[in-house]
């Protein structure tokens, strides 16, 4: 092995850093809490972006591009949100540096070039873009808009973590318009189940699908939608976000529409997002001690053929007969590399792959090539398999069906096993400490009682799953009566 | 006409700023000098985007992400690239607001949140990324690195224009490191021809490939080549830049590599970018007093579709029939658009579309369903003809080459016709004023006449074209001797 990954039962999260440096993802930067997001990881973004962005589209959005900053008074107009994000927010204040005359070479910032207000890195564009919307909208005949923005937002985030945590991220960030409270409350589930299909699907990871509870809003939202998925070590890890906004921030920046009977409305409004964290989620979600394991949907490489040999002739046979395969699995739409590099072994190259999550590995040696056959290793399974080169294209596509099912199938497998409900305070606390996973109990509805939990066990309500059962219990904490259960995690 | 456009013989700048607004390529916003990207301006872009990050990978490239936020002892550690960016950026001080005590619901920056050190908000990343590849770079084994970003920068424009100089932009910028000299300028020449290629054969606008004096150069460049446009008015638009920056960043990082001899050496480096401003350029050199005119490989729609009918009845045979045209233009590789839209009327969706520049309309009443043909009309020529349905698909998929080429040999002519020999000052100051377009001067090669004659005639050398001509001559301003003629405009 070229490198070595701490194991997961040693450090869970000194793994994970290991698996998004030495996998290529990511890198730290030189600017606190910011990273770098490296050609293999950004790959992977790009996948995952597009996957998205042709579903956005499906569903009628178009993208648009609005100001990276925010003017305060914009910021602050819709107030719930601005105190949710005023305590981590970048703030531009000057527009100039100039020489330092007491330090040769370096510059500081002019003050005479201060700002008459002050700009915020947008940390959420909802006050930019309602401001925007607000020239818009006159009449029901402009709405519904639908637009979506890629785009990086900035959150001064204390303790940052590579991907799951970082003060500046990758997102996509959803802002509809509507003529009416049910379009929008339709608009955001329907956005909920884009993600849960995408994150399902493509990312094999399972999710559920819920509401949060008031006090896990986000800033400014009557109500917010989730997705939560769960991690190895038994930590949940919120996917994605869909929000209802109600007529919050219409009324935030004043705006109207005149309706079908000529009456004079506020517009209803729904925000949704998913970020680079979903990076993150992928790497626990999937990876083992030896590397990333990458779902071939998304793999920005799904399959690597490494030839072994001795000598120059044996490799021009080699080149020959794998340059065709090549060309097959191209035909078949597959992301295959034939490394020939001739400076790295056969197995350094193996430990390389299996650190990135390259899904199919195929080597062939001169003897395989008399045999007609390959040896084909699953990255997932770590099954080895001598297959025969006739239509191995073919075999490689169901191969890589098979990966992406049986990577969901164990994710899910792994979930379900994982979702365990607590009838009382003890067991409640006890599951946590041993087991981890979502715990579904029984709450009395109030923020007091979910703060009390949270202080008490570092667990919060992830949410309250949609069709929820509904059942007649008693608080886990207080005792008082409930209707249903809600699940509960540590989290990311 | 729903929307009334000034005229460019009236105002070309308030022409410009019609069409940008009225094309619905984009808004004003509430932030200073940003503007708001609208969808139809978006999904222009987009298509720009993906046909340059298409030639970027074909030519080896791969992207990343880098923080948007540069520390400021990076920011100056490349002396003359710093001095060129200082003026002009954005610069993040604090990292938190707080409740302003005296003014209820306002905020304010928090005085205790003063960073350390001051962040500029990237005007372009060669600091940040070159102190990311000090990390990366060790052995000629490490080289080349070939990568692109996708990116917003920020420069702090005092006067700014929608498209063309905006406070906020979005541009791609590539960064690479090389092994040698050689192996770097050719990567900056080649990126100049992907830019040429993209700019002449997409975009349809002829570019005079050259290089800068050195007063224009990029700041931290050894060499600027660039691409620049003409546009109708007679002033010249920089339509992209590749920089050749020698071992000046690698310097200025330590960046040093060990060669094949095993001796140290500074990491040689390029950079090149195009940006939205590009969009401006797209507008100001086909358009014309009815609205945009968009070249066919990058509009965001190719074609639409109105019918044109009296009643239901009607309006059902139309939908019958042009529900197949779409189908089978859509076959064709064509983005289409049926108009069918009952609230608005033919006459108004001509001029909307003309407004937007969608290359070919097409109309179809109940009579030409009759006769079997439809009216079909070119938007760069506005030539008008009744065509046979049979075949359509094919006909306008030709016409729309025939628009692509038509649109690129006007510019052509256009440009041909205003590259004008002057050979003393006089009739430089005469041909500027009265004519415009690109002069072609002896200079005598020093950066005191180029200001002179900047502050004389606001002409700047635009470029020193590739492959000149070696020509005996005398300078324009000071009689010096000269051994080739640049080229002078004045610019955007």
């Amino acid at each position: 092995m070229s490198k070595e990954i701490t194991a997961r039962s040693q450090d869970y999260s000194q793994w994970y850093n290991d698996l998004v440096l030495k996998g290529q993802l990511a890198d730290y930067s030189a600017v606190r809490g910011c990273m770098v997001i490296k050609p293999y990881g950004f790959a992977l973004w790009e996948n995952m972006r597009d996957v998205l962005d042709r579903k956005f589209k499906e569903t009628g959005h178009q993208n648009a591009y609005f100001p990276l900053f925010v003017p305060k008074s914009l910021f602050e107009a819709e107030e719930q949100n601005a105190e949710g994000f005023a305590k981590e927010c970048a703030v531009v204040t000057h527009y100039r540096l100039k020489t330092n005359p007491d330090k040769k070479g370096a510059l500081m910032v002019d003050p005479e070039a201060k700002l008459e207000e002050e700009l915020v890195v947008r940390p959420t564009s909802e006050a930019i873009i309602w401001n925007t919307y607000k020239g818009w909208i006159q009449s029901y005949r402009d709405l519904p808009i639908l637009i979506n923005q890629w785009a990086n937002v900035v959150r001064w985030e204390m303790r940052t973590r590579l991907f799951l945590r970082t003060a500046e991220f990758l997102w996509q960030e959803g802002h509809t318009a509507h003529a009416t409270s049910e379009e929008a409350v339709a608009e955001t589930k329907q956005m909920l189940e884009v993600y849960a299909d995408f994150v399902e699907n493509y990312m094999a990871v399972p999710v559920i699908k819920g509401v949060k509870s008031p006090s896990e809003r986000f800033a400014g939202a009557v109500d917010t939608y989730c997705i939560e998925a769960l991690m190895q070590d038994g930590k949940a890890l919120q996917a994605g976000t869909s929000h209802f906004l109600g007529q919050n921030f219409a009324k935030a920046f004043d705006v109207k529409f005149s309706n079908k009977e000529n009456k004079l409305d506020y517009v209803w409004a729904t925000s949704w997002g998913v970020s680079t964290r979903l990076i993150g989620a992928l790497v626990m979600a999937h990876s083992d001690d030896d590397g990333l394991i990458l779902p071939p949907r998304i793999a920005p490489l799904q399959v690597v053929i490494v030839p072994i040999y001795k000598g120059a002739d044996q490799k021009a046979s080699l080149d020959e007969k794998i340059s065709v395969i090549v060309a097959e699995l191209k035909k078949a739409g597959i992301r295959v590399k034939y490394d020939d590099n001739d400076n790295a072994r056969p197995g350094w190259k193996f430990a390389e792959y299996e650190m990135k999550g390259v899904p199919v590995r195929v080597a062939i040696g001169a003897r395989d090539l008399e045999n007609n056959v390959a040896e084909v290793a699953r990255r997932d399974t770590k099954e080895k398999a001598s297959l025969s080169l006739d239509g191995l294209a073919g075999t490689i596509v169901t191969m890589l069906d098979e990966i992406q099912q049986g990577m969901f199938d164990k994710a899910k497998a792994f979930q379900q096993a994982n979702i365990t409900p607590a009838n009382s305070f003890e067991e409640f606390e006890k599951l946590l400490d041993e087991k981890g996973g979502f715990i579904s109990a029984h709450w009395d509805g109030t923020a007091e009682t979910e703060e009390a939990i949270k202080e008490r066990t570092k667990a919060t309500i992830r949410c309250i799953p949609l069709d929820n059962p509904q059942e007649e219990g008693v608080c886990i904490l207080t005792g008082k009566p409930s209707k249903e259960r809600v699940l509960f995690a540590r989290a990311y």
